[in-house]
């Protein structure tokens, strides 16, 4: 059986998020049938990194299925895109090796939170960002979320813990920048608990509005208590941008 | 009575268009319905620079209303914002002198154009862009689209010809720019005809395929004759961004 790789985009606005659930529309529940559309395999049965949410966006999300296929992978990519409604794209196709696995070899995922603090709502944007009525301290909001980069027990972040053997993780990666009217939260890291990036959002947007102190992420941290740090923000806010695999 | 004008953002992709019609889901009304809200007022009559169509979008269309409110401005743009779906937005809103018409003192107006060409689909722009499928050389489409610039009668892109006392129009301002898959056209005139950007469109798309030399657009715009011309682009791709007034 041939391994193909996929690197997916979506707009999760009208998908009931990742994960096949009878009844519902979902992302990996498409893209399964427009590829057995092309390989006249059924069952397919398409691996990804990771499951996201109902309403979270994709701008890279990988995933990887196996066929008994000999279409080229440029094949592949025009016959899957063919059979995609116009809210799922495949972004490139390609052959690994047998034992590649899109979810156990991911070694790094960036996540997107986009905000909008403007004083006027955006009508192109209403579904890819979270809206503040409140001007937003960017600055302030870089300052407090510098203790969160590296290793640490993220349970405070997470919705429903305990729900993994474990809740340390690694962020190697975080930044805020605005630009105009709008706030990006960058977050890379080596795994991440559910709802973790939304919850980070959430308290770091209670710190730019002013309801709480600079220092007020690292309390949380410190003392591993969800009901400590601010709300979940909301799914349309959230992309994946990148996953990242060893060479 | 006051004289209000408003700068209004909208994502065209569910609205019948600007003008109001019974029985369809409207910009006009529905801005109408958010002003009579907070002016307390009815009816509200509201005066675009143009009617957009269904479908097209608008960054900054511009319309004047009257009222007998007392209002600050400010109080105005939130007012009304907090009474509009997401799918539309005041983005100002300013106190003119009384003599003030939105549509009649347009002097200029610049409509952007926007294809995708990339080989696959973008799921984030797929109601804000025209997609060809085949790529376009906006080089060849820019050399094209030369002859247009300038005071002509541009009959041969109207569509339903003839329903102005007269055709001649002058572009001010015209220009091609490729930004990776994507290439706007951007078309700035003293006023447009019906469709007139879309037939543009269509035509230039049609160069930029290798369907017709670039040289057809000159002969179009000699024989003066719309079915020689290119079809009517989707007005999914066409956005209204800007209308200047005279100082």
């Amino acid at each position: 059986m041939r391994n193909i790789k996929l690197v997916l985009s979506y707009d999760g606005s009208e998908f009931n998020g990742w994960q096949t659930q009878p009844g519902f529309r979902t992302v990996q529940e498409t893209v399964e049938a427009a590829i057995a559309a092309v390989t006249r395999e059924t069952p397919i049965r398409l691996n990804a990194s990771g499951r996201t949410d109902s309403g979270v966006h994709a701008v890279g999300q990988v995933a990887n299925f196996r066929t008994a296929s000999n279409l080229l992978c440029e094949r592949f990519l025009r016959g899957i895109n063919a059979n995609l409604p116009e809210d799922v794209a495949v972004l490139s196709a390609e052959e690994k090796q047998e034992s590649f696995d899109a979810n156990r070899d991911a070694v790094r995922k960036l996540y997107r939170y986009v905000i909008h603090d403007g004083p006027a709502p955006t009508p192109f944007l209403r579904k890819y960002v979270a809206r503040s009525r409140r001007p937003l301290d960017a600055a302030a909001m870089a300052r407090a979320a510098r203790c969160l980069v590296g290793t640490h027990d993220f349970r405070c972040f997470e919705t429903e813990w305990p729900n993994r053997a474990t809740s340390v993780r690694t962020i190697t990666h975080l930044r805020i920048n605005r630009f105009g009217d709008h706030i990006w939260l960058d977050v890379e890291a080596d795994g991440f608990l559910y709802n973790m990036v939304r919850a980070i959002a959430g308290t770091l947007m209670n710190v730019g509005r002013g309801y709480w102190p600079e220092s007020q992420p690292q309390a949380i941290l410190e003392a591993g208590d969800r009901t400590l740090a601010g709300p979940t923000a909301p799914a349309e806010g959230l992309f994946l941008m990148r996953v990242t695999y060893e060479a």
